[in-house]
């Protein structure tokens, strides 16, 4: 659809909000910590400029964002304008994909992948979260920041920096995040939650997944696996489950780290964690998946043993290329 | 000592920095992000102001700090102006202490705790790290801030926030990390090194210490052990065990987080991590320790049974009380 989208900047971004009324806001499936504090930012700002808006998504909401979800407290309407925010692909609204996707008038984003799916389009893509440009577009409308607005805001920027600590983060990300915390936020109570909570269910699943840890090719890849059985055993819910693949880069000397999620019984999700010269895009794409450079995935069908085969073998060849390659320029 | 320190504040602190030269900058024991960032970042301030300057540890520096630690590449010199940074109490220069302790012109620090052992003193209990007090030194100092001082302040103070995640990050924290972002600096790979990168080691005893995990009290309590023998057994180095506490409070639902990590045949050394409304201090206290409110600690001697059933029955009482308080306020 890329053509038929107009691309708004911050200025006629405030010119649509101002126009349009009775908001309906879409945040992506498997919502997390930006979609949803994106989300419910604007449409509490929106509340706050006299307009109606409430939040929709496709899966339950999980009780972990309730100090800003339930707090808000907002209720249906009959929509009339349809927003998408952190919603890089209309699929990503999942079973709302059918309902709205040929309707949706704004896209607020800050995905580079973003594939323009919506009439009109916002995207700071050197946003390290979509509610960065949320904090822009409040701050230009001239909202007032309630304490709520900020700790949705600051949320979703501590979201999906990982803490400030990922690559994304700009001066401006901990410019926003120095004036959220002038609005009474609770960014240490936030953050313990979204980072150093685990479930009873976790820490047993992280048990087991340690024993399944393989390390091949000089300590350079590591392989950890969790199968159906380790979830039912230890009773996680599929959202216990965020993060695991991280583990597997997180010790010392790897460069390439493998997760082998079963999700039916010859189905495997594969995710990929690599450092440089690494490139986890790449090595998925030779096995029909993709992603980013430092994180992506694919999908394998096979039993356990040749799923593993297929991927260690594909992270064999990355590494020997590297490896001639690193001969040739000695 | 209280009494015959003079304190300064940021005015009369570069006064004294450029009035004085040929410094020796001590660290405190088992140095961490923050003693070490300030102390280097300080160092090479003066060095730029024409000075001459160096860094002394009790310890050996771990080489994960290598980054700025090799980099800066200081040369030890005759020293006349002894400097303390980040040490609290002249006990924690360990064996330096002997041949400093009553000698030292200068102590910057931010720890409300600080015992007034030199003879001038900076304090800034308001800053989140000692960092943020040599960054305002070395701005107010007109000191060129190069990469390589900005990466040790900004890992300095990554450090004593938990990388922006704990109670004590102000507006100004972040704004310091906004400046410091652009002199250059990978926040993305110190943070990384920070706390992103696990030994194989540390998983080991990772998983062995999850497995002596003991819930009390309606699952509001958490006890792990680190026995000798695990320390042993996984290869860890003293090193590797830093955190494991934290580990005990991060579960769901647990308020009182318990580490046990025996230290001699019949001597182990108990740390509590608590939660509002527990007091780890007050439990701590009653058991011959101390500390904070969230963290705090004691050496108890006996049998782990022993030992365990001390804490435990410790920990009993607070909650008898509290939840005995709780009663009478409904």
């Amino acid at each position: 659809m890329i053509g038929s989208t107009n691309i708004l900047n911050l200025s006629t971004l405030c010119k649509f909000l101002k126009k349009h009324d009775d908001y309906i806001i879409l945040t992506h499936i498997s919502p997390d910590g930006d979609t949803l504090g994106s989300a419910y930012a604007l449409a509490l700002g929106l509340i706050s400029m006299g307009k109606k808006a409430f939040v929709v998504c496709n899966d339950e909401i999980p009780a972990k964002y309730n100090y800003f979800v339930k707090e808000a407290a907002l209720k249906s309407i009959d929509y009339k304008t349809i927003v998408a925010v952190d919603v890089a692909d209309a699929k990503l609204l999942g079973s709302l994909y059918e309902k709205y996707s040929d309707k949706i008038e704004l896209n607020i984003d800050h995905h580079i992948s973003n594939t323009h799916y919506a009439k009109n389009l916002y995207l700071d893509a050197s946003a390290s979260a979509t509610a960065e440009c949320i904090y822009d577009v409040l701050k230009k409308l001239h909202v007032k920041i309630t304490p709520l607005i900020a700790t949705a805001l600051y949320t979703g920027i501590s979201t999906d920096t990982g803490c400030f600590k990922y690559a994304n983060v700009t001066p401006k990300t901990h410019l926003i995040a120095a004036d959220l915390h002038k609005y009474g936020i609770d960014a240490a109570e936030i953050n313990r939650r979204m980072f150093d909570t685990k479930s009873k269910e976790r820490v047993e699943l992280e048990k087991m997944v340690l024993d399944t840890a393989e390390f091949h090719f000089d300590n350079r890849c590591l392989v950890l696996t969790v199968t159906s059985e380790m979830q039912a055993t230890s009773g996680c819910e599929p959202s216990d489950l965020d993060g695991v693949a991280s583990i597997s880069r997180s010790v010392e000397g790897v460069l390439i780290g493998v997760s082998i999620k079963q999700t039916e019984e010859n189905t495997y999700k594969i995710s990929l964690r690599t450092y440089e010269p690494f490139d986890a895009s790449e090595i998925c794409k030779t096995l029909g998946g993709g992603g980013h450079k430092a994180a992506a995935g694919c999908t394998l069908e096979g039993s356990l043993n040749d799923v593993k085969k297929q991927i260690i073998d594909a992270v064999g060849k990355a590494i020997e290329k590297n490896d001639a390659g690193a001969i040739v320029t000695e």
